[in-house]
């Protein structure tokens, strides 16, 4: 999607150890107009597959997440990361190893908002080893639903996780796949499959 | 707002210890058409105050701020609870004591996106005691930004949050204002002041 990886180019900054920083406009600070075109285009992708929900994984999928769901007129769940008191009943749970905090997390979902009956779309802001994801392909799993679709901000095309998945049939849209990044900040995109 | 008054009497549930359950539309699944619905109303209440930027903490402020983003054309910027490797640079922090979670976070923001020259609406989904929002105020302090609004879902009015925010001065405005919940699940409202 040319507007995204243009923003990438313009504002996006990378660092060493394969880090892209896009927290201008996609995972600290928030640009709303632009996430809602980046929610239309997975609507426009994913318009005809019947989507029931739409699944994400606190806290920076949130917001794409909920700009999405504005055009599909669907319920936004989110996975949780930390075990509040809050939350009760019957759980999924699935452990999510994540390179950015360079821990473990349990990620939980109330059963209650995730069935047998529905057909979700799966959202985040960056795939890259795909840690997050398949912790929420797990959670679907579970709840016996079926993963309707996958939407992604940014791949980083040259990581394992965007292959793996597409390897194992889940329909993944990656709205920028990165090529290659150079610790000089060129940034390349690779062509969307 | 009669129309999350209404929501809140139809699906919220009280628990033992003053806990109200609203995740089937605000915290854990997120009814997105609801959120449009309370945005357009907190910009309804500031949208003349010249908002430069809407602040909020992860994880369950973040789809309301963006929902109401939507109307005021502004960015998003929310509070981090976790240390993570891609946060460099300045930093503004503030500890926060969540009794959801029970535990103490630190919760951070990057200097570069809150300055002197911003007005800034604080939003959040609850407001009970006020500790989330105290260290949000802390970091607008920090950041010698103004305060022009602080919005909130849904306030526990019989906690010392919201009276004790408005004795300070601050503008705040909760779209429900819980007066009394019954451990038989009776909930009442206050009129918004």
């Amino acid at each position: 999607m040319k507007l995204l990886e243009e923003r990438i180019k313009a504002d996006g900054q990378v660092r060493p150890g394969n880090i892209l920083k896009v927290d201008s406009f996609l995972n600290h600070q928030l640009d709303v107009s632009l996430l809602e075109e980046l929610g239309k285009e997975f609507y426009e992708r994913f318009k005809d597959k019947g989507i029931t929900r739409i699944l994400t994984i606190e806290a920076s999928g949130i917001a794409l997440a909920c700009c999405a769901a504005q055009y599909f007129h669907v319920p936004v769940v989110f996975a949780k990361k930390a075990k509040s008191k809050n939350l009760d009943g019957d759980l999924y749970t699935s452990t999510v190893h994540s390179f950015t905090y360079n821990k473990d997390f349990t990620v939980t979902l109330s059963k209650k908002f995730l069935g047998s009956e529905d057909k979700v779309l799966l959202i985040d802001d960056f795939l890259a080893v795909g840690k997050a994801m398949r912790g929420l392909i797990d959670i679907c799993k579970q709840a016996n639903a079926e993963i309707s679709g996958i939407g992604i901000a940014i791949e980083k095309g040259f990581q394992c996780g965007g292959k793996e998945l597409r390897e194992m049939g889940f329909p993944v849209y990656s709205l920028a796949i990165i090529e290659e990044m150079t610790d000089e900040g060129q940034i390349s995109f690779r062509e969307n499959p």
